[in-house]
């Protein structure tokens, strides 16, 4: 099966235009550190180009109702392992509304030559642990989801009051940060892979 | 685009084995009722069969390690809202390693006669909520992860204690036994749409 969506003179136009607006994110610092090796990796093959990523993150949110993530507003969002002050200075700007704490997995968008190409690269990321990689999209674009099952999801307090204890506050943290923490040895593991099956 | 992965002998084929089945696993009360009349509706289409489904659940896991759920055991497991008494029964299982608590919203897999029907479907569960919806496969099947992104993912203690309170406690159960309700709204969403689009 060797399906052509658009054909490779389109795909290579709007691979253009992709780096482009990447290389301006670059610039501008928008993109994580943590993700740059791997973006650059599936850049430089020919049947892939990325659209859009975020290496992993943390995240203190306030919601005015449970899932309404519409409304919901950000006390604290970081790329990286956070501290104890860290959270709690986050916290303290919570006022009305249920306080969430999240750690959240890498995610990647990229867009496939060809609907084999996309199959390809959702297998090799399922294996190397991205278990909720899949295509997303197979209009104008073959978009595939790079995206993994591990992530930390609690309500931790309601109007400004933690309902956790210092001792809970500190596992949570902790917790959030091994999640991150391991979210790059995956994507190290995405690596690898994919360097093994395209550049080898 | 209309392509045939398989030929619609074989499709049908993988169909009447598939509804056999389930058939067996309605007999056996193995599929969750919440989620039967989407599977009814979805297999009564012709381009479609349902592999495997689950409602949502609340669960009460122990793992050895962080993210480690090959050897985790279950403390508890129920596919629908659970009260205080229940999620500590559960807890007071637990021996050695971290205690989680879960809330997962409704997964179901389902074969699609081609890439074509199978991207109908993954828009139409996208635009009705379920927005980890995609194609997880394309090789021998089509198969098409039908799911969403609400959960309530925490680590609530470790070795046998838990590290929340008993008013946090009820918060939890509180928000897994919502968040199982809404899934339930949504599946009832995701019915009307698929009857919407395909039957009438």
């Amino acid at each position: 099966m060797a399906i052509d969506i658009k054909s490779s003179q389109e795909f290579l136009q709007a691979k253009k235009q992709a780096m482009c607006k990447l290389n301006n994110a670059y610039n501008e610092k928008k993109v994580d550190n943590d993700i740059l090796p791997l973006l650059d990796l599936i850049n430089s093959i020919d049947q892939y180009y990325t659209t859009s990523s975020c290496a992993g993150r943390i995240v203190l949110l306030e919601l005015p109702r449970i899932g309404d993530k519409k409304n919901a507003s950000f006390l604290g969002k970081w790329h990286r392992p956070i501290n104890r002050e860290e959270f709690s200075n986050a916290a303290k700007r919570a006022k009305k509304g249920w306080i969430w704490f999240f750690a959240q997995s890498p995610i990647l968008h990229l867009a496939a030559k060809n609907v084999n190409d996309a199959e390809k690269l959702v297998k090799l990321s399922i294996s190397s642990g991205f278990k909720n990689t899949g295509i997303r999209s197979l209009g104008k674009k073959i978009i595939v989801e790079i995206s993994s099952t591990e992530r930390l999801d609690c309500p931790i307090g309601k109007d400004g009051k933690l309902f956790c204890a210092r001792k809970y506050k500190d596992i949570l943290v902790e917790t959030a940060n091994e999640l991150l923490n391991r979210s790059q040895e995956k994507l190290d593991v995405l690596q690898d892979e994919i360097e093994r099956k395209f550049l080898f």
